[in-house]
């Protein structure tokens, strides 16, 4: 529940506020006194009657009504505190940054709900505890450095841990980015990460607000709110950049043992980022490049224009953009010899555009221009210039300055010499601008940024699904466990996921009849028997009536035999298609080839039930094999539609049937005739 | 032919040296001047008497007798000087800073050719021309800037571009990496990298010579020099970091348009590193972190301990080593639980130690002398620490550096508050530290480090190779094109390579007899005509003697068949072999897995021939599907040996058989009596 007066306080009163700027509490004073707080600042400190400046109060039941109190005093003096505050003082916002509490021992756990529920009742909003602050546009609330510089549109940046956030903000510093707020929410206990963006999203103003949000996150624990408040940010123009901690089993294991936070899944993860649209980041370098390239115009495509003064870097940056699936088209004809004509001579311009090392502002702007207006297939420009430390380059800059305001493609300035040129670079950025000074990082966080998907649907596909059948199965059944072959056949049939026909009897002319109708060759199987294989009572590719005759009638002298049944033999492509449940994100589908590509190669991708169409194909065509599925080499490929609509349908099915733990079609096989699935497991927990 | 003069020069001619820093004539003097060079130093200024407090020569021919001479005057005026001071002045070594030669013309070319013709005849070294000079303990002989610290123990850096060099060093500086000499080769018409790699090996002295050497290549023009004195110092003890720029087609698009380079084939490049154990980078960034991992304590094994007081950044940095195949062992039982007891409460053991953010100086040194001392499965230590600003970390910064100092096992520093801890960071580093202020991209450049090989063996493997029966059938080819099916089976049964068994023949019961022998099923194929397939010259799959002799029947009634061809028919894992010839590089073996994985997945790995065992094992394991080679599920893997013998003496066939241009094995088939090579291609050019 956050508010009016933890955003924007009239007034503020620091509890264990202090002289000395090297603890906490006087760091923070320092801070709020530094930032220019406009409102009223009260101190509360026991022994102390002035602190820096400010009258001290002894005792919290001395102040007068405050909005915000910010706490800072050991972790079991709070609950009282903090309880004087909300019912006596009307205080409607804490920021609790005391430490000791849920994140360490069990007392503290209970500390930390008794503050809770003083809050609570008093309907005020809580950060923190064990939390570094918030700091925006009207205070700076937070008792670390560094102070970054604030503008209504930086980034507004939420973190759950205190300590990395001020490390990616070290980083962001180096870049110039600037900041619009800073949020640590500590142990989380009223409001977590998922809160902050449920508030920006319920108060999002257009014209206002920052549309730059950046994320670090070591525990999604409401999954669905995030999604939810996060795709809605992007779909009113926002872009969100996170990094989600804790993506492998050593990192997962790291988390743990921090902030007492448990990591999720990753696959979870990846699946709710790609629905959301949300640019994920694997570290706090990349994180601040993809927030720079937030700050720059909208990109309306992926062809690249590299301008640079020196050919080496424009290499490098060209060989991360294809690597990236971006692409620097080539330049040339008239338009590209009429700019050459332009430039001196040995300059090149059949992309990267070299403008030579001797190039001149003037050159520069022609380069601009020329891929602004001329060249169409262009949709961003990366210009590359730094120092040899001859000549100033403030002209230079200037000019890169002026384009960027002027032009309507977002132009990336990469500017290496930040020694050489270091005073220009910041008089550079001291205008707004971010600086990108290696150009690889950046070409490798843009393919990021442009290989991202929007926000997906959320609408559930229910064509196709018989949902009330789908439930009576579930309902019917008797308990946990997996689900025998019949169960397995009607619930994926009330999804019309096609399944192998097969046909089971004792009757020997019956079953040739239907081994003629599906058309040989086919399987015999054993009906009874438990361990058919070793028995001998699997005969495949049976290739005529004769051969199903004799082998009908050897199964049937078998032992415990109680009839044969024959399924037509599918030949074609394997597919594979699972599903597991992840406590609080749901069901994630994982799609993908069958065989070695799932077992030895793992080129599998993850959707979070349910799925549309858009995220299917998006999903699907991700994979490293997705050539065999598109038919390569004159091989005939896979009915990408009917694979998509088997994969939305199961999607729908688990979305109502949460019962199902863990399931796998495996292999879905892809036949001449159309997808079937031919072996199928399903556990469910009651 | 560097010599001493180049390297360490008793006295300089700036030629074109001027009193406007501005331009590079000028800066060169100054930059001279500020670096304290020692010897004699001349200027030659037509216009000028006194240049920046030097006396100024109106021409060449009124200098003294001078080591070395450095050209900053027009281009076309180069060579007259240039012979003069070679014939005249004694002149020794040349560095022409000059451009406007072959990077941009003919006439150009041809003036370039006229001063190499003098420097040869007068047995001097020459850099450039189109370079920015060299610089190193002795001089400071470029016309830019930064002009990085040199150190004895600093890295050597050879750049074939100017200026990307120099923002090379931007990146460089950063980290605190100090320098040994900056080479800029430019031209590199007498001098490239590769000479600078063969004088550093031959010349090499263990004891004053820096053992870290970065490279920036655009073009490999001698690839058996660089392979074999970069092999030669990585095994004297050094490491090689290189960035060869253009591996993607358009970077290789982009590096045609500079200094007229002409990028070599990637894969070839690719297969060179690994042969040389030069750890490949391809971004400034990167490559300045992998020699700033360089200066560090020699890295003895994959196990990492992580030391931090904020958790978010060491789960990243344990994420990005799992990624790159290093290890974090969990770090439990009574030595952790000895260690724990000794940090503040909330602190954790398991690997990261999280000292917590209140954690001290003694706290850090403790938690880095159990990794050092008790901790036997650990390898190396990073330690993260950074601050939050309430206090100064010199303290803390002492600790690391002594304890870096101290200890044995490579300690490296991740300091990530570069702004509010700025001036301990800069103390820190001035003690000959490096910085890593990002610990993921450390965390990257370190695994690319570890999963570098070693140099491998240039022997040749002659065993199983019948050379001078290689030779005579090469030798007795016609001419140039594809090998009848005939010649490919001699020349790969020269390499011992075991083709599948055929046996042709008009008689029936010869061919039943074949078939008995090498056991049923076989296939048959017609002799005689050209296109077997569609005349139905080719039956598949033939299970008995009477199966066959239909066959055979059938097939000698179609027209044209002189006889039949009758082979096993071989089961198993198919395997892809090829080779191609390289202009410069010689033959790049391809290895991989057949099918989808050498056609869809392109999961192949090069190797340079010949091959050496080590080398083709490293090839073998690196591929995506190497599980499938060594068996995976319950499924039999691929004879590894039997697979490495057979591209080891392909390899040593192709070493002696240039001509072969292009090759391929596809496939070679993995069954249970062996590998058989089942088709082959062979193209040569005479």
């Amino acid at each position: 529940m956050i508010n009016r007066e933890l955003i924007n306080p009239q007034s503020i009163v620091v509890v264990g506020g202090s002289n000395n700027v090297h603890k906490p509490g006087g760091r923070l004073v320092r801070n709020l006194l530094d930032g220019k707080y406009k409102g009223e600042l009260y101190v509360v400190n026991a022994k102390e009657d002035d602190v820096q400046g400010l009258k001290s109060y002894h005792s919290v039941h001395d102040i007068p009504e405050t909005e915000l109190a910010i706490i800072s005093i050991p972790g079991p003096a709070c609950p009282e505190a903090v309880d004087v505050l909300a019912k006596q003082k009307n205080v409607k916002a804490f920021i609790v940054i005391s430490a000791g509490f849920g994140e360490e021992t069990h007392e503290g756990a209970i500390l930390e709900e008794q503050m809770l529920k003083s809050i609570n009742e008093a309907g005020a909003s809580l950060i923190g505890p064990n939390c570094i602050g918030l700091m925006n546009m009207h205070y700076h609330g937070v008792f670390t450095q560094p102070i970054p510089e604030f503008h209504a549109d930086g980034v507004d940046f939420v973190s759950s841990s205190g300590g990395t956030a001020l490390f990616i903000i070290e980083s962001a510093l180096t870049k110039g980015l600037r900041f619009s707020s800073v949020w640590s929410v500590g142990n989380s206990k009223q409001i977590g990460v998922e809160e902050v963006i449920e508030y920006m999203d319920r108060n999002f103003d257009p014209v206002l607000d920052s549309k730059i949000k950046m994320l670090y996150i070591e525990q999604i624990k409401n999954p669905d709110k995030l999604l939810y408040h996060a795709s809605s940010l992007i779909r009113k123009g926002c872009h969100i950049a996170a990094i989600k901690a804790g993506s492998t089993d050593v990192g997962k294991r790291a988390a743990s043992s921090h902030t007492g936070a448990i990591a999720s899944s990753d696959s979870a993860v990846e699946a709710l980022f790609r629905k959301a649209g949300i640019v994920r980041c694997f570290s706090r370098e990349e994180l601040t490049t993809v927030a720079s390239i937030f700050t720059l115009k909208e990109v309306k495509g992926k062809n690249c224009a590299i301008i640079t003064h020196a050919g080496g870097p424009a290499v490098m940056l060209a060989d991360a953009l294809e690597k990236g699936r971006l692409n620097v088209p080539k330049l040339d004809g008239p338009l590209a010899a009429e700019l050459k004509s332009k430039l001196y001579p040995g300059a090149a311009v059949g992309n990267p555009i070299d403008i030579i090392g001797t190039g001149t502002p003037e050159h520069l702007a022609t380069a601009i221009d020329f891929c602004e207006n001329r060249f169409e297939d262009i949709d961003l420009m990366m210009v590359i210039f730094g120092s040899p430390g001859l000549v100033k380059l403030y002209d230079t800059y200037e000019v890169l300055h002026k384009k960027m305001e002027e032009c309507k493609k977002p132009i990336f300035p990469v500017l290496p010499s930040i020694v050489t040129a270091g005073p220009e670079v910041k008089s550079f950025v001291k205008k707004g601008h971010v600086n990108f000074s290696d150009e690889v990082t950046l070409g490798t966080a843009l393919s990021r940024v442009l290989n991202t998907p929007r926000p997906m649907s959320t609408d559930i596909q229910l064509y196709g699904v018989d949902v009330p059948e789908v439930r009576r199965i579930i309902d019917r059944l008797p308990g946990s466990g997996y689900l025998n072959p019949e169960e397995v056949r009607t619930l994926l049939k009330a999804a019309q996921i096609p399944l192998v026909e097969e046909f089971t009897s004792t009757d020997r002319d019956e079953l040739v009849a239907f081994a003629k109708r599906v058309k040989f060759p086919v399987v015999a199987k054993v009906v009874g028997p438990i361990h058919k294989s070793d028995m001998g009572g699997v005969a495949l590719n049976i290739r005529s009536e004769e051969h199903l005759i004799f082998e009908y009638e050897r199964m049937m002298r078998l032992p415990d035999v109680t009839a044969v049944m024959v399924q037509p033999m599918l030949k074609g492509q394997e597919l594979f298609l699972g599903a597991k449940y992840e406590d609080r994100f749901g069901h994630v589908v994982l799609c993908g080839l069958g065989g070695i590509f799932v077992e030895v190669l793992k080129d599998v991708s993850y959707g979070l039930s349910p799925l549309s169409y858009d995220e299917t194909y998006s999903m699907i065509r991700s994979l490293r094999g997705y050539p065999i599925i598109k038919g390569t080499r004159g091989q005939r490929g896979v009915d990408e539609q009917q694979y998509a609509d088997i994969i939305v349908r199961l999607s729908t099915l688990l979305r109502f049937a949460s019962e199902i733990k863990e399931m796998d079609i495996n292999p879905l096989v892809a036949t001449e005739r159309g997808l079937f699935a031919v072996d199928a497991r399903i556990r469910i927990e009651k």
